[in-house]
């Protein structure tokens, strides 16, 4: 579990509790805005091992080293960039990743959720279904029915053998670097808004699930293109000495 | 939902904010320790209205007035003398009871859930399923496990036919302390534990769900019964002047 920005440390101590309560232990931090905190401890309420092994990072990519497959928890369904499923349709998938690999399940801010680059981290996003005209649930209860989803679908699960070994969350994210870098350079992004490109771009890869030699061949088709260029320019600047 | 004996006025809050994110609205309170309070206010984030129109009763029976089918909730499964169900298993039931008499969702207090009393009042026990080690879900938590699991089960609800038409709490009520009366009348508990065998014959009976006429018929019973055991009482006097 990764709780990103937490306001209120009472807020982390329940969710502690939640997830011990569904034999979930592993919580990670991104910024909390107070912790440790004395509240954080009161509301785990025996669910101290939990905070005690608490990783805090201070980055999204730093919470999801090592991760392959992030689901984003969502209230809004709108401008929503991956695929969204209810907990009960998305647990199955999530164990099916967490049988192979690390999982992580990314919790937003108390008042306004996931940024867009947050959600941008994701593969898949989970929205609990809610009162149209209250669907704001506390962070906690979310946690507590995430987690009791992914406990209640364990009952039942037997794991299928995996098409593809996504590569961890740090490989995606450095061919998305080396991707944006490389369209900057080769001046694609003169006639295109970098930031809503490299959205979509993240869209169409987060649905492939990219393989680390997958992730080889396109740095690889990056670098010649980078070079490629390069030796245009050059060969430019020699024809047109003059310019 | 009822919540009985709340500790934390910060639990009811965020209960009431549980129940309306899942399009609940109906609370009652028996003997909270404190309520209204700021902290419930707070909790609530915004579920307000739910908390105004809360019902404060001084008592299970009070809080149960009217209702025809009561569902306990129970963390631990030894000594439970009703049926236990897990949520998904029982929501589907409490749906059909729902769709033609009031039904409530009865939550103990914080620290040692519903009492032998409470839990007897109940025709159905639910437990969560939790991590063996630690199982001490926060009652919002639970409030909101369980409003969770009413929505999720009222999307694929159909109403069928009910067999039964049980009769309101408090006539089912009037029924256990006739019995009761009766027993003690006839000698009967001079070789029984009074309180243990009401339990069992409790227990015999919420599991019948008793209609109205039944209740009727039983009282009835009761009443010759009783007559008889006076006659009888009286002939014996009129034979035996010099004892």
């Amino acid at each position: 579990m990764v709780l990103s920005h937490t306001t209120h440390p009472g807020n982390i101590g329940a969710a502690a509790r939640a997830m011990k309560t569904m034999g979930l232990g592993r919580l990670y931090l991104i910024n909390p805005r107070y912790f440790p905190d004395p509240q954080a401890t009161a509301m785990a309420a025996g669910a101290d091992d939990i905070l005690q092994n608490a990783v805090v990072c201070a980055s999204i990519d730093e919470a999801l080293q090592g991760v392959a497959f992030t689901v984003a928890m969502t209230a809004r369904l709108r401008d929503i960039s991956i695929q969204v499923q209810t907990p009960r349709d998305a647990m199955p998938q999530v164990l099916q990743q967490a049988a192979t690999q690390p999982v992580a399940l990314l919790f937003g801010t108390e008042m306004s959720g996931l940024t867009n680059e947050e959600m941008g981290r994701a593969q898949l996003g989970v929205n609990i279904p809610a009162n149209p005209e209250f669907s704001s649930l506390n962070i906690a209860a979310s946690v507590q029915v995430i987690a009791y989803e992914l406990s209640a679908a364990a009952q039942s699960f037997v794991p299928g053998v995996q098409e593809v070994q996504p590569a961890p969350h740090e490989r995606v994210e450095g061919l998305y670097a080396h991707l944006e870098k490389t369209l900057f350079e080769i001046g694609f992004f003169t006639t295109q808004n970098p930031a809503r490109l490299m959205q979509r771009l993240r869209r169409l890869y987060s649905r492939t699930r990219l393989e680390d030699e997958e992730i080889n061949i396109l740095r690889g088709i990056l670098t010649v293109t980078t070079e490629y260029n390069a030796r245009l320019k050059a060969r430019y600047q020699q024809e047109h000495k003059d310019v």
